[in-house]
């Protein structure tokens, strides 16, 4: 009898292929690295107007920012407030979307925490072997 | 009193500046698309051969797989085992490392299962404002 596919978060369930194909398509576009670091700046400062945002997410451009917030709002993480004053101020926050998203990332930054001394030491070891 | 700042998955904790940049580093590294979905298909399948990778990993090209592999096991998340035969077969594994970083993503595939509706419906809407 053929196995059904299994899955790191429930062997249970046989997935769906199309399900698959799109929640890969997904998990690509939040798992961008400028994605995730939005995300969590947004959810460290609350509400952030585009210029402080450009200063806390590191290294980011102003390009890059433009176009990480345009996807985010787009894809239902961030919402965009325009206030009717001059010049104009616009102010980003996460939507309750973005906020889920937020703490599913929550184990893989804690991985990140909890790992990253394993990870030098590979990187260390692999560069040594010349 | 200045207030620590606040982290998604530790509210309590203070974070070392150093460390958050580490993180941050780490986590631009590992969230990429390519690795997730190496990451993946290896918690799926098991132990792969090159060949076998490259047709799991919907539209990857056989250079980015190369890359992605080559910077996995470098970060310790993927084992390659050399078989001295001829031609040469080379296999491909996670470490406890990778399968870790692969629990770590659970909830991240489960958040984009749940709200690939919420998503989509996000998208048409912000589409459709022309």
């Amino acid at each position: 009898m053929p196995q059904p596919e299994k899955r790191v978060y429930d062997p249970e369930v046989p997935v769906d292929p199309r399900v698959e194909m799109l929640v890969n398509d997904l998990i690509g576009r939040v798992a961008d690295k400028w994605t995730l670091l939005v995300l969590e700046e947004l959810e460290e400062h609350g509400t952030c107007r585009f210029t402080r945002l450009a200063q806390l997410v590191p290294g980011i451009s102003q390009k890059m920012l433009t176009q990480t917030l345009r996807a985010m709002e787009r894809d239902g993480l961030v919402h965009r407030k325009v206030h009717p004053v001059v010049p104009p101020k616009v102010e980003y926050s996460l939507t309750a979307l973005g906020h889920s998203l937020g703490e599913a990332f929550c184990g893989v930054w804690q991985w990140a925490e909890i790992n990253l001394d394993r990870v030098e030491a590979a990187r260390t070891a692999f560069d040594g072997r010349g």
